[in-house]
């Protein structure tokens, strides 16, 4: 998983241009690196120029990353601390940027967001840098025929038995998959945008209406999410999306199967809202609610389903 | 997970096969199915004529078996119990036939052995039959230069940075993957057979000597471990191979990275031997230890390996 991520070029090369190519940001600075990993993104501010870096890791990677810094010289400008962000001491009072790859499955599946935003309150100085500092959730949906009769219906008979009990389970957890967008067939909707540098942690729990009109004559048996990321403070504005039209990611995209296939006629709209918020049990899964509708020529289809990502 | 599983017809199949096609060890027979999960295997058996299946599964799959159970009409053959093997009563004495489907990757990471070892001390009659009955581990080695350059020697230059710390890590957890059997440059050796009807729990730890002779002249990067089970109950012998020369399975091959790359000339062996036990403080990890030494004509090593798969 960690080679995976490393591999993740979209992922790894958008945040080393953003630190090599705005050198401006960081000269001079004090930089925070929440959930450091390796210590690469920590090397990588290094590298453009920051004052120091506080590389901070509560998993036992933090050894690695120690490691990591001493083996390429630079032990003198970033400090690998082993702890929870929530716990640890800065020997500064403030630092001038917070650095995270903070993004999970979905944005929000096990995310490090709240480590981030509480970082943000208690070490970032006023008027200081949050890298990234805007993420934005998105909707879709898709013709995916193949795919649910594979994993969904395969349950209705099992070397000759019927398991569809499994089926209304498999069909409540999303599916990180990757998409091709030749399955697309509504237009995309943005359902959230957070302002990292900003935003509440309860921001993170949200309701938002979508509007999804078919751009052609298909049957949609999902819909799919993704999310974008972006860096506002660059020189000019850099960021990547992990949507089904571009460059593939670790992250792919969430697919979530309806219990209906709707049969939608080009300009037909499927109209709702998606419900997110983090398991009240759980506060690492998350709840997602999907209600909606279609009055469609062919029929007419309203619902309320329910999703647990874990 | 779960349809991975049941999809892995060499798995599932060969578990169909050797119930259907061997009725006369089912008729009026009292089953015992230790990590029942769906309860596929037990609904094999009752389809055969076993009189009654108990199918004992401990996480709460036990609820989905027992809907599965009923939709199939089973529920007077079949009765699921929800618990540890180590904990359940059941309301006979004794049982005639225990079927599982207990292995793990390498056969012996988190696996069910001990329970099925458990089950059949406790609960089996004299005479009784053990499904499978047989398991045995072997050993290959294999030139893997790509993969080895892609995944090992990552970690010298990760986007211009020195990781190879963790290479030392990486190179002490087995993969598991699956193998071109044209990359099997030697002979395969047979390190462990277990017979699962009358083997001690303790007999799962072994150190077994191996002999790998070249069969051409190549780099060995790698030795690769991989398990056969049989059923030699049946009328005839039936069973899989989980290796490289076989049809895939879910369970692949664990592939053991050498630190050394080793020169071989066809006809020159490496001699060692491997040590399989369940570690200390984790007995659901394993603790291999490979002893090697080659005398080549292009080079002679010998060298001590440990790994631990988790």
């Amino acid at each position: 998983m960690l080679q995976e991520m490393l591999k993740d070029s979209v992922r790894t090369k958008t945040y080393q241009n953003v630190i090599y190519q705005n050198k401006f940001l960081f000269k001079n600075k004090v930089v925070l690196d929440v959930g450091a990993g390796t210590g690469i993104l920590s090397l990588f501010c290094a590298k453009a120029g920051a004052e120091h870096v506080y590389a901070v890791e509560c998993s036992h990677m933090a050894d690695m990353a120690k490691e990591i810094v001493e083996a390429n010289g630079y032990s003198n400008v970033v400090t690998v601390l082993k702890g929870k962000i929530e716990e640890i001491e800065l020997p500064v009072a403030k630092v001038d940027i917070i650095i995270s790859e903070w993004m999970g499955y979905f944005l929000l599946f096990e995310n490090m967001l709240n480590s981030v935003l509480y970082a943000r309150d208690k070490w970032l100085v006023d008027g200081g840098v949050v890298l990234p500092d805007k993420a934005s959730l998105h909707l879709t949906a898709i013709e995916d025929a193949d795919y649910k009769e594979d994993k969904i219906e395969f349950w209705n008979n099992v070397y000759g038995f019927d398991m569809s009990c499994i089926k209304k389970q498999a069909i409540m957890e999303p599916l990180v998959d990757t998409v091709d967008q030749n399955q697309i067939a509504t237009n995309c909707q943005l359902l959230k945008t957070m302002d990292i540098s900003k935003m509440a942690p309860g921001d993170a729990s949200f309701a938002a209406p979508f509007k999804l009109v078919a751009e052609r004559d298909d049957y949609i048996h999902a819909l799919v999410a993704y999310f974008d990321v972006s860096f506002t403070k660059c020189h000019k504005l850099m960021g990547f999306s992990t949507g089904p039209r571009s460059r593939a990611t670790h992250w792919k995209q969430t697919v979530l199967y309806l219990e209906d296939v709707l049969t939608v006629c080009e300009g037909e709209a499927i109209v709702g809202s998606m419900t997110v918020a983090p398991n009240k049990k759980n506060p690492r899964d998350v709840d997602i609610m999907l209600k909606y509708s279609l009055n469609g020529r062919r029929c007419n289809v309203s619902r309320v389903q329910y999703y647990k990502m874990r």
